[in-house]
């Protein structure tokens, strides 16, 4: 009888990832997901670079390369979060094979079992799953509107040993699709700077902006290397290609450098060169500046479909940009109850409670997606849940 | 001050990573990498499939997929390994992002702080570093000619506590170019039956086979689940595009597929497309057949330039395949010193001590990769080499 490592031997496959295989099923409305719309991949360009590389360097394309990254990839990434203030003299930046990686990685050079690490709450599955695929403890912080509860992350910093980690998506939240206020950032960091915390910032969303103003992330403000940035392509570009990348201090990238070494060697080459000409010689701003337009539109429709058929009982607020609407029923009421009975109906949401650090505990929220399905389908989906959540809701 | 895990705290990047990045200097004859020849990459065919996927699925190949893999493609790889008899009712396949990938997922879900791991000695560096990384007690069982030493090994699977795993490279191993016997192979498996051990068999040599005949995997004569087999499609495709299988029980299986989730959530859509086009419409089998053409004139160029310049200093065993040829300087000398001797005359080799369990511990070999340098260049570069060694050794 093989005995597993402590580590993974109650880790459970993501709740969500579960529902998208049932969701293959072409008769549901799918707003459980998180892909970005295939309409918004820039194929034609990856087409087009595809050809050069082919006839300019398969070699290189196909050849092993150094853990690091792709060197001229490495160079654009540094240029484009520049803009963004990210980068100190202290920081280097390495390519991973998508954010998750960045998150794992992080994990396995800071964490030992037992350790502690702070996440909001709800939050990201993917990295609430990582950082148990470490045995460490995972506690939750309350997420407010405008970003995780200041006082309540401090008390539970000094109640809780060996709290090493503080991870937090600050812009466009999942599942809330909440921003962080540029006061509680500073707060956060001024926390992890009087009890030596690392904040593992999860950014893979700010570029998608519909509405309100810009706040700064973190790392831009991070003068003493206490955060890790995790950024992503996944989200602007296309998650197939599996191409991330880290920012932090370099004693900790050269950590992360040495675990990638030994996870997978670098992360596929023929994209690395791919995104590296897609950012040097196209236009991903104007195709981000589209994309945005198209979510924008997805994202109102819902809400509009929303506020038409659901009478009052599913509540929402407007998130700035991201992928996701977070919807609560009435207190008291069962998010992860109303998702199977809607599921029966065709229509597939996540409940609130697969966000959170304990998913056995109740919660009246689901997840909807609305990057991935057409402007139709959510209407005629919202329409269908909103039909479950009326007989649902007395 | 940042604390690093205990597990990643004393770890160092490979020898042989650091070592390739001195060789790109140009004008350094690098005997030292792992590296598949680019002529024998099947550039042309990859660039028909690339123009196909374009075409016809572009959306599949860039959104997210399962943990698993790409569906098709783990039918393709399974029904390619059941040639060679490998896969059992209780086994199942997914794709992972290379071998290494594999290795270190099944180091994760096997394995404590402080078990046992027993590997051959020499062995596979990528592979080592990986069990490291989650600080367990690595222990080397002495390699003869045909394999592992099988008493050697008992002795010290009886001696240590908490062995877990045997890791094990039985054909044309890195770095040796040995082929473990048939006979040693079942004596392994009936040791771990008896030890009740798992056993990790790494095998992305085995279609690379220049002379001798073909022996079967120890996967294939697994009848207790007992053996998880690593596959890569780095030496028969291209190493760039990060593609390689795991085969294994199923229950073993599912918890690998938990630890890529949290990972990399799944290897790059587009070149698991890409493999399985090229295993199902174009003949890679030919393809191999043609590398194996090319590497056994390189094989026998440098086995011919040690026989005409090193003046019988330097011995070696002609490997029946692989990418490499493992040289040994007469007893009492230091392979590591020589090879900083040659690295200032500009020809790069690894020290065999690189790929001790200790590294400190003096080896007279070293490790000469003939794949990837021209015929011209492996003449050129083994005179050199066999200059210092001449010198060397009195």
């Amino acid at each position: 009888m093989t005995q597993f490592s402590d580590k993974i031997k109650t880790l459970k496959p993501s709740t969500i990832r579960e529902i998208l295989k049932v969701t293959a099923d072409p008769t549901v409305i799918s707003f459980a997901a998180g892909n970005p719309a295939p309409e918004c991949f820039p194929t034609q360009q990856m087409e087009e670079i595809s050809k050069k590389i082919f006839s300019r360097m398969p070699g290189a394309a196909f050849q092993y390369g150094i853990s690091e990254g792709y060197a001229p990839l490495r160079e654009s990434v540094k240029a484009r979060m520049k803009r963004y203030g990210i980068g100190k003299d202290f920081d280097d930046c390495m390519i991973v094979s998508g954010g998750q990686q960045g998150i794992e990685l992080s994990a396995k050079v800071l964490l030992n079992e037992g350790d502690c690490v702070i996440c909001e709450q709800p939050s990201f599955i993917g990295a609430l799953n990582a950082f148990r695929s470490f045995n460490i403890n995972l506690v939750g912080a309350p997420l407010e509107q405008d970003g995780v509860d200041i006082n309540a992350l401090e008390n539970i910093i000094k109640s809780n040993k060996n709290v090493k980690l503080l991870y937090l998506i600050p812009t466009f939240q999942n599942p809330t699709g909440r921003t962080m206020s540029l006061e509680k950032r500073k707060a956060v960091l001024e926390l992890a700077d009087k009890y030596d915390l690392i904040i593992l910032e999860d950014d893979p969303y700010f570029e998608l902006r519909y509405s309100g103003e810009f706040v700064p992330s973190i790392k831009s403000m991070d003068k003493n290397g206490r955060v890790i940035y995790c950024g992503s392509f996944s989200k602007i570009i296309a998650p197939g290609i599996r191409v991330g990348y880290v920012c932090c201090r370099e004693d900790i990238f050269s950590k992360i450098v040495v675990a990638k070494q030994v996870s997978d060697v670098h992360t596929n080459m023929f994209y690395m060169i791919m995104v590296n000409e897609y950012l040097t010689n196209y236009d991903i701003d104007g195709d981000i500046a589209k994309t945005c337009v198209i979510y924008k539109e997805k994202r109102d429709a819902m809400a509009a479909a929303i506020d038409k058929f659901a009478d009052g009982k599913l509540s929402y607020n407007l998130p700035e940009g991201g992928l996701f609407l977070w919807c609560e029923l009435p207190e008291g009421y069962n998010g992860f109850e109303l998702c199977k009975l809607a599921g029966a109906k065709k229509v597939a949401a996540v409940p609130g409670s697969s966000f959170g650090v304990d998913e056995s505990q109740v919660s009246p929220a689901l997840r909807l997606n609305f990057s991935l399905p057409s402007i139709e389908l959510i209407n005629k989906g919202i329409e269908l849940l909103s039909g479950v959540v009326k007989d649902f809701v007395k």
